[in-house]
C-alpha cells in the first residue's frame, strides 16, 4: 500500500462502471450472484460515503483545522472502474475455503481516476470496502480523501474468516443478523456461522417437523421461517458473507425433547452438572431408530434450503457427556470402548446425508480429537480448545478452523451467569465465568492461528472464527460484545499475525487504524465500543509506552 | 413487603392525588422543589406504566399462559393517593446526607385502592417508582399487576447512594447524562456525581475564564455551557438525583495548560509516569499566587452556580504525583516534609471558598490518609482504595464514601488503553487494566460498605458511589458498562450488603430480580446488558447451583 497527502473530493454523482467480463457497462459475462454482489457493493459503497461517513476529529490534534478547504481547484472523483478480470464461478457466493479469488487492487491518481480490478466479483466488492475507508466526512457535508494517489494491491492470507454467532441460547430478529453481517462485510470477514439450534431453544423452522420450533421456541415468534432463514442467507451471499448453518449433535440438543422426548437422554436432570455443561441436560441417543428417522427427516427438509446460499453444513459435535448415555435405555453406559463405534455411525450417517445433499461437513474438534473417529478428507474441523488442537487436526490431514477460547471467544469475562445458593456461594467467589477474563483486543490480536503448526501443513488451516455465545448476550448488547475486538481478528485473518519480520503486528500503528475503524462502524449504525479516549487518538503516540 | 395474587388493571386515565401538605389537591403547603418533584414523578410514572414497560414472558415457563384475562370481572385502578406527611425543608432536592427522610409505604388492595405515604416529596417519588416496578405490560396493550394486595414499608440503609461519571475525558451530550439521571432515579440511587474535569480535556465553560473551556475541550461544541449545566443539575434535582461536580485538583489538571500554561508543571512530559499516572502528566503549581487567583475567580464563577442545586463540591485531591512538584518552580522537590504543608494551605483555601459559598467540601481519601491533611470535620471524604480505607477514615472521626476500585469500578476488565511498542509488548501481555478484570454484579453484590467499619462508628459511612471512567467509555456503550450492574450496588446501598440474619445476600432470589430490572431499564430505552438468557428466567432455579 502507498499513500499520498493530496485530497480529492467525491463527486455527489459519482458513477461506478463495471466492466462485466470484459466490456464495460455489461453484465452479461456474469451470472446471477455476480451482479447481485457488484450491485449490493456499489449501492452499499455509494451508502457509506455519503450517509454513513463521519469527520475525524477524533484523529487530528485538538481545535486543528484539518479539513482540506473546498475551492475552485479542487478536484472531484467523477467515476470509479471497476475491472474484473475474471469470470466468475458458479458458486462465488458460496464457496468452498479458497474457491473464490478475493485479491483486488486500486488505484486512486490525484487527477481523481479510480480503478479497483480484481479477478472476481467479491474482489470488487473488497476494493470498493477498501475505498469507502480511504474517505471522510467534510464538515460541508461532502466526502474526500486526504490520501491521493493511492495504490494497494491486496489479499487475503486465510480463505475462512468468519464470525460464530449463538442464535439458539438467544433469538436474535433477522435484522440483528443482518446488521452482523453488514458489519462483518465491512470488516472482510467472509463466513457468518450461525449456531442455530442448542439446548436451550429450537428457533429453527422444519415444516417437516413443524412441533420443533414450534414448542422448542422460547415463545411464540421467536423463530426463524424458511423464508427469513433464505432472507438472511441471501443477505450474506450478496456480500461476499457466507452464512453456513450448524445444528450442534448429539449433544446440545434437548431443546428436541420439548417436542420429541422420546429423542432425548438425560433431559434436564436436575443434577445438570453431571450430564452436560451447562444447564439444561440432554442428548439424542445414540443407537435409537428413531432418532435416525428424525435426523434424515430433518435433513432432508433443511439441506436442500441450505444449499442455494452455502457449500457447508455443520453437525456439531462439541461438549458431548459420557454420562448422560447411562440414562440412554438404547445404550446403558458412558465406557467409550462402547460409545465410540455408536458415535462413528452417528457421525457416519450424519456426514453421509449431509455429502448426498452436496453440501462439505464441518464438525468441533471433539469429534476427531476426543472420540477419535475416522472423518471423511473433506471434513473440516472446528478447533477451540487449544493451540495443540489445531496442530493435531492438521497432524491427522484434516483441515482445520482456529478460534482458541482463551483468546477468540468474545463472550468471556462477564462473570458466571449460575446463581448460587447461600451455603454454597462463598466457594465460586469472584464468580469469574469459565473462560475469564475478558479477551481484550490486544490480546485478540497477538493469537497466531498457525502457533504450533508445522510450517509443511499451514495449509490446512483454512481460517479461523471468533465466537459470541449468548448466555449473556442478547440484541441489546450485542454489537458492543462484537465490535471493535473481531476486527482485531479480521485483521490476522486477513493479513496473518504477524508482519513481514515475522514479529507480532505492532499496536502502535494497529490502534489508531482500530480507532477509526471503530468510527466508521459507529457511523454505519453498529454500536462497536471505544478503545481509547480521543486525548490518546488527537496525539499520535502520547499514549504509547 | 408481602404481595398477593389477584391481578389489578390500570385505568388509563388513572389518577394521582396529592395532598400537598395535608389538604387533597392542593400544592399550597410545598416549594417549588416538592411541586417540581411530584409532578416530575407523575409524569415519569405515568410514562413508564403506559409506554415504557414490558410483557414478563422471560419470567414465566415457555410457552405457558401466564397473563391475566380480561374480562368484565377485572378490578381497575382509578385512583392513586399521595400523601406526604411532612413539609419538605427548602433543600429537599439538594439535602446533605441524612437531611430528607426518603422512606415510604405503599398499600395496594385487591379492590384497587392505592396509596404512598411518605413524610417527604422524594419519599413520594420513591414510593411511585416502586409502584411502577409492580406492573407490567399486557399484550392487550393495558398495565396490570399480579401482585395485589401489596403491602410495603421501605427505606435506604445509607443516605449516599450515586455515581460517579467521568465526563472529562469523554464529552456526553446533556442527552446522555439526563438518560443516565432517568435509570439512577428508576433504582433509587440519589446522587450523580460528576467528575467534569481532568488532564485530557476541560468541557466545562467558565465564562470568567472563557479560554479554559475554548482551549481545553476536545472540539468545538463539546463543553458544558452555563445553561447545559443548569439543566442536567435541575433535572437531577427534579428526580431525586442531586448532582454534585468535581473539580479535580491539584492534579489531573494538566488540560487547563492548553489555555493558562503557567499554572500547570510538569505539562505533557514525554516520560509521563514518572509524572502521572496516565497521560497527560500535569499539575497546579503548589505555591502559585497566580493559581491562587485563578482558583478565585474559578469558584467565583462556578459555585454561586452550583448552589441552587447541591449543597456539595467536590474539590477532587486524588493520585497527586510527587515528582512533578520537582518540575514545579514554585516548589522545586519532591519531598512530602516540603510538599505537606504547602497542600494543607492548597486544600485549606479551596475549602474555605467551598464552605464560604454554602457549599460543603468532599474530597478524595489521599488528602485525608496519604497526604495525612488536617481537615475539617464537615469535609465528607470519598474513599476508593480499599476497605481499610474506609475504616481508617472514619477511625478519624470523617464522613466517608465507600466505592472500592476492586468492586465498584464499573469500567475496569477491558484491557489496557496504552500502546505498547513491539520491543516491550511482550512484557505487558496479556494486557490487562490495572484494576482487571471486569467486576461481575455478583461480585459488586457482595461487597459490603460497612467492611471492616467499628459498629460504632458506621454512622460515619453515608453511602458510596459506584465508578464509571471514560478511557474507554463513550455515549455508544456507556449504558451497556453501567447497567444493569449498578443495580446490584443500588441494593447495597439502600438495603446493606447483609440479609436479617448478617448474611450475604441471596443470588438465587437477586438475580431474577435483576434480570427484571434489566427488562425495565431496556424498556425506558437504557441499553442494559442481560445476565441470563431466557432459558434460566423462565425456569425458576434451573440455572442455580
Amino acid at each position: 500500500m502507498s499513500l499520498g497527502e493530496r485530497a480529492l473530493f467525491l463527486d455527489p454523482k459519482v458513477r461506478f462502471i463495471y466492466n462485466g467480463a470484459a466490456q464495460y457497462g455489461s453484465y452479461d459475462h456474469q451470472n446471477a450472484s455476480s451482479q447481485n454482489i457488484i450491485s449490493t457493493a456499489i449501492k452499499t459503497t455509494t451508502q457509506t460515503l455519503f450517509e454513513q461517513n463521519f469527520i475525524p476529529w477524533k484523529f487530528h490534534p485538538r481545535h486543528s483545522d484539518f479539513e482540506p478547504a473546498i475551492n475552485a481547484s479542487c478536484t472531484y472523483i467523477k467515476s470509479v472502474r471497476l475491472e474484473q478480470s475474471g469470470i466468475d464461478s458458479a458458486n462465488v457466493a458460496k464457496p468452498l475455503a479458497g474457491e473464490v479469488d478475493e485479491s483486488y487492487s486500486l488505484s486512486m491518481k490525484t487527477n481523481g481516476q479510480v480503478t479497483i480490478t480484481a479477478a472476481s466479483s467479491v474482489g470488487i466488492a473488497h476494493g470498493l470496502t477498501t475505498f469507502t475507508q480511504l474517505f471522510y466526512k467534510h464538515s460541508s457535508g461532502s466526502a474526500y480523501t486526504p490520501y491521493a494517489p493511492v495504490s494497494i494491491t491486496d489479499a487475503p492470507k486465510f480463505q475462512h474468516r468468519g464470525l460464530n454467532m449463538d442464535v439458539s441460547r438467544v433469538w436474535y430478529a433477522p435484522a440483528d443478523i443482518t446488521r452482523m453481517i453488514d458489519a462483518l462485510a465491512y470488516n472482510k470477514f467472509n463466513r457468518l456461522h450461525l449456531h442455530i439450534t442448542d439446548a436451550q431453544s429450537w428457533p429453527l423452522e422444519i415444516p417437516a417437523l413443524p412441533m420443533l420450533a414450534e414448542k422448542g421456541s422460547y415463545r411464540e415468534g421467536l423463530t426463524y421461517s424458511p423464508p427469513a432463514m433464505a432472507y438472511i442467507q441471501d443477505y450474506g451471499a450478496s456480500r461476499g458473507v457466507e452464512v453456513i448453518l450448524e445444528i450442534d449433535m448429539p449433544g446440545h440438543t434437548s431443546s428436541i425433547a420439548y417436542s420429541y422426548p422420546e429423542l432425548i437422554a438425560a433431559f434436564n436432570e436436575k443434577d445438570w452438572s453431571t450430564y452436560a455443561a451447562e444447564p439444561p441436560s440432554g442428548t439424542l441417543k445414540l443407537n435409537s431408530s428413531a432418532v435416525t428417522e428424525f435426523l434424515d427427516t430433518l435433513f432432508d427438509d433443511l439441506l436442500p434450503r441450505v444449499l442455494p446460499y452455502s457449500s457447508y453444513f455443520h453437525t456439531g459435535g462439541d461438549e458431548v457427556n459420557l454420562n448422560a448415555y447411562n440414562l440412554d435405555e438404547t445404550v446403558r453406559s458412558n465406557d467409550t470402548a462402547i460409545l465410540q463405534p455408536l458415535m462413528q455411525a452417528f457421525v457416519d450417517r450424519a456426514h453421509a446425508k449431509v455429502r448426498a445433499a452436496g453440501l462439505t461437513p464441518i464438525a468441533w474438534e471433539e469429534m476427531l480429537l476426543t472420540w477419535n473417529l475416522t472423518l471423511g478428507s473433506d471434513v473440516v474441523i472446528q478447533t477451540w480448545q487449544s493451540d495443540e488442537a489445531v496442530a493435531q487436526t492438521v497432524g491427522k490431514g484434516h483441515k482445520a478452523l482456529v478460534g482458541n477460547y482463551n483468546y477468540w471467544y468474545l463472550d468471556c469475562g462477564h462473570g458466571q451467569w449460575l446463581d448460587f445458593y447461600p451455603d454454597v456461594s462463598q466457594s465460586f467467589y469472584p464468580y469469574y465465568d469459565y473462560c475469564a477474563p475478558l479477551h481484550n483486543w490486544r490480546m485478540m490480536y497477538a493469537y497466531n492461528p498457525l502457533e504450533g503448526v508445522p510450517a509443511n501443513l499451514t495449509h490446512l488451516v483454512l481460517g479461523g472464527e471468533v465466537h459470541i455465545w449468548s448466555e449473556q448476550t442478547d440484541p441489546v448488547n450485542v454489537d458492543r460484545q462484537v465490535w471493535p475486538r473481531a476486527c482485531a481478528a479480521a485483521e490476522v485473518l486477513w493479513s496473518g499475525a504477524k508482519d513481514d519480520q515475522g514479529q507480532n503486528r505492532s499496536q502502535i500503528t494497529a490502534s489508531p487504524r482500530l480507532s477509526e475503524m471503530r468510527e466508521r462502524l459507529v457511523a454505519k449504525g453498529i454500536g462497536a465500543e471505544p478503545i481509547q479516549m480521543p486525548f490518546c487518538t488527537q496525539n499520535g503516540t502520547q499514549c504509547a509506552l
